[in-house]
């Protein structure tokens, strides 16, 4: 079975986050004031094969945890939908 | 009221993506095989005032219009949620 996994990634709270501050001013350049933080992460998808839900989410979790997430300064989420039902 | 605006940005089907290929290859190179696709994108999270969440939604679809989203190549999709409840 095909699975989508959506992986977002974030920095942890209290890291600096020199991309949101960058695009929070330039946010605040072209008139959106009422802002009060932005934050940049990233968002990867994952189509891969699996034999059911757990076992696509145990996979996404392995690879975040070998490659795709730095734990020290990045938080992530994972989320799973089945593909072509 | 302050609103959590998540922005998941992404390219669109039928561009080209390196960076997916790149962590593609990576994972594959580690032992993840059963890997159709990878597509990497961008995580916006954004605090802002608004006095609805209607509100919110079209403040960040303005953001996306005039500076976050390149709609030539990308493709987007908003989350909001009301903080501090």
């Amino acid at each position: 079975m095909t699975f989508l996994v959506k992986i977002l990634i974030f920095p942890k709270e209290g890291v600096l986050d020199t991309q949101g501050k960058a695009v929070a001013r330039s946010l605040k350049r072209i008139g959106f004031e009422a802002l009060n933080d932005v934050r940049v992460g990233k968002y990867i998808q994952v189509w891969l094969e699996a034999g059911n839900e757990a076992e696509a989410i145990a996979k996404a979790g392995s690879m975040c945890g070998e490659l795709l997430v730095n734990n020290l300064i990045e938080d992530h989420r994972i989320e799973v939908e089945r593909c072509g039902l």
